[in-house]
């Protein structure tokens, strides 16, 4: 059996955990019945569509020849259904096309799209990031000119940010950008790592550029955002950027890694000059909520072929779903993909209900410690499957290939910590980490006959590695970021299980049966997770000092 | 920079942490100056024969045709240079032209083979299986006329235990044996995932096989072990056994991973008939030390090659080895590996001293907490090179893929964790872990001015938790054996880890340098993990009925 988007588990979090009804007042086209459609419909294009070439896309990779990338047999035939039924604008501008529906809905559709298919998954989730940076920074006549092709998914989009001396650090890039007389810049320079840089799926390709205006302060105050077209849109010429190699991963092969060369491509500034990197920001933002739920996603495929392999593989006379340790692996990866989701799908609530502290604080949150749960479920996965997890033919073994570059890409998953750390507890001196700390203490108190209690206790103990954060030295409170993102994770992923078992009971969707299953799912959480979460402290508060990586004989 | 022996941390965690020298009166052939000599030569033959074709092999794979295996370019010089240096043999039976040292010296030599190139060491691993099985269960003449020729390197050794039907439940083979009048057995019937099952790199490779003798009981008390040469010894002509098949896996490509045909091979029946589990299960024991140090293996050359990136990797006009959170990770690998190192060597150590009691119960744990390791050290590895870490080219993805088998191969982690619970504690009633227990303690109270309360608490939460594996009922302390396994793993190696501070300072070669170093790991080990071992005990204690995997959508 293949992937079937796990709907229940999914509206479970959507509406109880993350609250979408919260919405109703500014988004009143959405209805469960509407959102029933919408989950059926996508769910249907990742199982008939897109998951039965996922592994072959895996076999058959992409090629590079004379510039041009040649794609996996069915992508482009896929990505038309995908296109046709107008999966890109879900929730973009009504005024260029889009639909105007909530980011969270939006996101649950990536959900099953990321999970049938990741190499897939990333075109339209780039595209969107292109499309939230025109929506937000375009002038009138860019957003005319290229959003309605985006949103429509006529033409899709990129994001080219690093260069071969420059990995996460964007201050040091060097492509150039030199003026024109018609208004327009010459780029120049070289790009790498450009997730579905080239293809041969859509007619046009929007790539979104980071680059230096002559005579730019050095540094990130000097980089400004080019919109440079594969087709010029003034006479549908070539434009001088072309595709140079592609790279051989360990995963996502069906995905085209680029290294680009801009040799005079025209480009035009969108923004203002040498604010590229704010709008950049807006943009990788928006998708790393995206891919953190990669790690959901994947997670969630993982899943369901271990518990199908379990259910079917049958050992010493049993079917190996019996065995407790085989239970407790699926459980684990159960409990944690919906506590991820519910986060994911709680920031995105958060973003379109305009509650920007939240947003802000889940976002690194939702990247980080979902694509780290991408890994490990994917890991479990394989270990359920035996022998066969490591064989390619059974799959599992894709899973755990595709999910290791999630914790890596739209900014690695020590920067999200980094993140956190500055730009989000600092700026605020603690209060949007104060609040979700009182948030979940709340919700841990307000469950009865459940494990609530260890929501609370995390949630202490999250309030104590809190104020060590703040008040302790730069480089001590760098050396416990990462550790304490993931008590911050799995306090939130416990806040929003918490809050979904007390919000359930008056929805309409939730049986006495959903309600029982996630009830279960929080114990084991409380248990397994939340449990562990106090002891991370130590960890968190170790300093830089302890970190003894010298005397390597 | 390629893979270096550790032999600074190699060394601490043999002679001080797992007492090597405690071993003196009965191996007294090897002192200091010998076991220098022979890691050198080891980490020689690992770091200038062995690595330098690790990333070529992972590339070149295997290929099958007309029953020949062809291995990668360069295994079979390879593997002449460590059969011609003698390393087969050295802790083989002097009898048969082995050297007789302490098999914690071997096991030494072998991680230094294992991280350099783990296809490769898998080959010589086997051997040592075999040659293992025989040394106790074969008769004189059985010995004579193969122990010299597996010992010396000249022929090479597999296991033949899974069949298509029968993974991990080996009470369902069907192989049959059936006996001939020259007193063979003519031996029929499938085998899979036969590390090494064929290849060109010797002239002979003899299989042990089990087999169900003609009209021997059913299940797992009907089982016998067989010695299935590929060219018989008689007239050496070609035995019935053929490879018909090699896997397609996600790691250790240059390892050939058979399907083996028996069509009526000729075997002889080794030890007693319908004793053959009893047999392999000598002999798996030993390989499980073996695969948990893989684990060890693979981690430090992850390690090794993240360590050296984060050096030479500039990133913000710093080496990312600066960043707090890259120190973080890097330590957090190699204070890991020199536990699970530790570990493995106390295994053989106390398989050496002939404390069976100590072997027995740190084998499961040595092969799953060490496995579990490799993984994790891999995936660190991974993240420490950024995007370049997901790119093959990079080296460090091999790692992560090659890594992912050992947690599976040799009895699955969940099967280790029923064999700690099952044979190890039940059988007991818990003497063997509370002496472990016991030691813990005493060692974490010895410690002054470090961290060693750390594992006086760690060590009581293994008492509390083996308390309650030996009270609940058999499905609920199964619900929790992975976990409490990864508990006595944590406590295993802060006590081996504590035992290498307090031995150290009369040890000749552990200089001051030496032990602040082992010292300042320790501190981290404390923090980072022994820590949060306490956490794991609500997961051992959560009981069957709260796995609840069901109700998806």
């Amino acid at each position: 059996m293949g992937y079937r988007a796990p709907i229940g588990d999914m509206r479970f979090a959507l509406e109880a955990c993350a609250g979408l009804w919260s919405l109703k007042s500014r988004f009143n086209d959405i209805d469960p019945d509407l959102l029933e459609a919408i989950l059926d419909g996508a769910g249907s294009l990742a199982s008939e569509t897109l998951a039965p070439i996922n592994r072959s896309g895996d076999q058959a990779g992409v090629s590079l020849k004379d510039s041009v990338v040649t794609t996996a047999p069915g992508f482009k035939q896929a990505y038309a259904a995908f296109r046709d039924a107008g999966w890109q604008g879900l929730a973009a501008d009504p005024t260029y096309g889009g639909q105007g529906l909530p980011r969270a809905v939006a996101l649950a559709v990536f959900e099953t799209i990321h999970a049938a298919n990741m190499s897939f998954g990333l075109l339209p989730m780039l595209t969107l990031g292109a499309i939230e940076a025109i929506e937000q920074h375009g002038a009138p006549d860019q957003k005319e000119l290229y959003l309605s092709k985006l949103i429509s998914g006529e033409w899709t989009g990129t994001m080219n940010l690093t260069e071969p001396q420059a990995g996460s650090d964007l201050g040091a890039l060097t492509t150039k950008a030199v003026p024109q007389a018609d208004g327009s810049y010459a780029i120049t320079g070289q790009k790498i790592f450009i997730t579905w840089g080239e293809h041969d799926i859509t007619p046009n390709i929007i790539h979104l550029v980071l680059a230096r205006i002559e005579g730019a302060p050095m540094g990130s105050k000097g980089i400004s955002m080019f919109i440079v077209p594969k087709f010029r849109d003034e006479d549908e010429s070539r434009n001088a950027v072309r595709c140079i190699g592609i790279e051989e991963k360990m995963g996502i092969h069906a995905s085209p890694t680029c290294t680009l060369a801009y040799e005079g491509a025209t480009g035009w500034l969108i923004g203002e000059e040498n604010r590229g990197l704010a709008a950049m920001f807006t943009m990788m933002n928006a998708a790393r909520i995206n891919v953190g739920l990669e790690g959901v996603s994947v997670a969630e495929a993982a899943y369901q072929k271990a518990f199908a392999y379990a259910q079917e593989r049958r050992q010493g006379g049993a079917f190996i779903i019996q065995h407790p340790d085989v239970r407790r692996m699926l459980t684990t990866m159960r409990a944690k993909i919906q506590a991820g989701r519910a986060i994911c799908y709680a920031t995105a609530v958060a973003a379109d209900g305009g509650d920007k502290a939240r947003e802000d604080l889940l976002t690194p949150i939702a990247k980080a410690w979902c694509t780290d749960l991408g890994v490990e479920a994917a890991s479990l996965g394989v270990q359920v499957h035996g022998g066969m997890g490591f064989v390619e033919e059974g799959g599992a073994a894709q899973f755990y290939r595709d999910a290791r570059i999630a914790p890596i890409y739209e900014g690695t998953n020590g920067i999200q910590a980094v993140d956190l750390y500055g730009r989000k507890l600092l700026s605020d001196r603690g209060e949007a980490m104060q609040a979700l700390i009182n948030d979940a203490r709340e919700a841990g108190s307000a469950l009865k006959k459940t494990r609530g209690a260890r929501l609370v206790i995390a949630a202490d103990a999250l309030e104590e590695a809190t104020k060590y954060m703040l008040s302790a030295a730069r480089e001590d409170a760098l050396a416990g970021a990462s550790e304490y993102l993931m008590l911050a994770g799995d306090v939130a992923g416990g806040l929003y299980l918490a809050r979904g078992l007390a919000n359930a009971p008056g929805q309409a969707a939730m049986t006495k049966e959903i309600i029982a299953d996630q009830t279960a799912l929080f114990a084991y959480y409380a248990e397994a997770i939340l449990a562990r979460a106090p002891s991370r402290v130590p960890a968190i508060q170790v300093g830089l000092a302890t970190l003894a990586v010298e005397g390597q004989a």
